[in-house]
């Protein structure tokens, strides 16, 4: 087989990876009003890391719908790989700067639920959100007795580029997550499997705290 | 082809759009007690926009089945195309008033949800309830920073026609929607596509503000 | 065909009509731990009503899944039509009762919910919870404006007989339901659509119900 | 056929139950970040019921995806039954110490939910969390009118023996389960069928408690 037959391989297969992804969480009402994106590093054999290629959702689609055009490949600035019709995520640019400052780094999800947006607006004026005491904090590959993380916030700029600054500069290389202000969660993982696990783990500790706060509050 | 027979594709299209946004909606527990109706404007080669023919759903039926007579045809004021033994929804006025009003507009979906009954509740007497500051205004193709919306209110008048008039005075051109007290919301767009992001972006907006509520009153 | 053929189909259409209304409740989680049951009135050509035949569940029986044996029939007094190792719902005398109490009374549904539950325990003291104003009631054929009606709530009486006589006290022509202190809803209609109907409209109002009295009392 | 055949048929049988156990409980969001873990007393002729056998997840895996390796077997120390590159549930040990010390225990079932990780937190300082009053107290085969039951609380050590010791420490007949602190919960049965129906019980009276105190303190 040439090398581009296998590199066509490799891309098929990130297509098919995100597509259950994809799949999965829309079912959870993950994307709401065509919201969300998500990619994967695309497992070529190139040595340099800087040369990979991504596989990146298609703009402004309904994602609980399937269709033969709902990924393409973009190269690490977020350029299209290949002459395309179709548009990569308007936040593509965040995708592929968490690709480059990550290390590791092979899948980013983003995702808007009620849970991270409330908690994204009750606590960006601290900066962070933080847990500690939780049986799922493990997920984070963290494991001594009592844990705390704390998952950055940042303000939600309408510039991608200044967006994508602003995150990186939080980053914190325990807490695979950043918050965005009213505008969801960005959450990556050394493969599909991990990042998956950590976004489901920051939704469920985001779904309790905003049951304890409202409980404890009274 | 017959003049006839592209006009019976466009409906069976019609239709079929319809079937698929209705199965995805009762999915969702948003046609609680056979409430709700659907509609899309039938694309045929009428230049005369004000000939046009609407796709509604038929009335009092349980939405989470599927029958062949879930649908029937109207036209711009709410009678059947043909001679029938379905009802149109008895709402079908409001659709067809919007047909009329609103540029452009393709598809209405009107839906009860528990937020959207509390938020027309809680803000009736205000006459609207504001939203500012979430990334998701952005399903309304609204794109500047700290943009804010503010849905408009209606009372739930028992007479259709008045009810129908009342939405038509408060329409906003920037904002797919109207709320009527305990009687859930419509929305609309230039496509089912468009309709349903503003329905999504709508009830996330809802369900984040009761919650928002809950937490900062305490 | 003979009588009994005529009647064999009968029951089998009963089943499988209660078949579906499982399925679809047991999607919804409204039988948690085996708890809830359902029943139709089977349409054979006795013109005494008297002597109906009745479809229920079987007792204690996981209902998301799906056996030969979930249904059974019993007379109006409850008790099994032919010799069987099937039991009836322990609770089947509640269901007879009200086919017995209520004019042309066709199916009845039980089930548990969180928010029933939370209902019939708030309102208990009051011997019942009133709605006013909600669209949703015309789905009990209530169409006056401002229409409001009353749910009646029992005490959970662990005697079956003097639990379902004390529902046959409180029955309301109007409303086709009765919430049981910390034991969920019994729900009723001319038809099975019609009961599953009333039961939807019922959930949607005792949801939205605790949801006000949160925000309200904050 | 030779007694190992028979053994074979007794494994396949109860990973094909796990199997379904688990695909229900995933879909339900109760094994959010690969978290809980599900296991079976294999039913074998072995007379001597301290060298039963036990069906176990593998550790670490997502539970909404099937594949061949899911689960694995152990004796009642935990250790695998045969070499295999399978490692079982990290939390095994509690596993097996449940089925030692509980009479007829023949299921063992361990998720996270936030409702079950809300009240852990409330109530650890009481060292258990009481219910009275309640229907569903019946799926724990409690009979009597006005029945009370308390699930135990304990610490979440790290120190998994140290976790199992405690939960043994706590153990009440009549009450099949005990809850970790921000760790979701243990439940058991003579069943698979008897440790599903106590799960569900204990969830719904989570779910309605914690909507209790919210709706009480206000």
């Amino acid at each position: 087989m040439s090398s581009n037959t296998i590199e066509l391989e490799a891309i098929q297969q990130a297509f098919e990876t995100l597509r259950r992804v994809k799949e999965t969480f829309a079912a959870r009402g993950w994307f709401p009003a065509t919201s969300g994106n998500l990619s994967l590093r695309i497992k070529t054999d190139h040595q340099d890391r800087n040369r990979s290629l991504i596989a990146v959702t298609v703009s402004g689609k309904d994602k609980s719908v399937h269709t033969p055009t709902d990924f393409l490949v973009v190269d690490l600035e977020g350029k299209p790989a290949a002459a395309s019709q179709l548009k990569p995520s308007a936040e593509t640019l965040i995708h592929t700067a968490l690709y480059q400052k990550v290390s590791k780094c092979a899948a980013v999800f983003h995702v808007h639920t009620v849970s991270n947006s409330l908690v994204s607006e009750l606590y960006k004026h601290r900066g962070g959100v933080t847990f500690k005491g939780h049986e799922l904090i493990k997920a984070f590959d963290i494991w001594e007795e009592g844990a705390s993380i704390t998952v950055p916030i940042v303000e939600n700029y309408a510039c991608i580029p200044t967006l994508a600054a602003e995150i990186c500069k939080v980053l914190d290389s325990r807490v695979p997550g950043v918050l965005i202000r009213n505008h969801g969660i960005y959450v990556w993982g050394e493969s599909e499997f991990a990042a998956k696990r950590h976004l489901e783990a920051f939704e469920f500790l985001f779904d309790y705290h905003v049951k304890l706060l409202i409980l404890s509050k009274n």
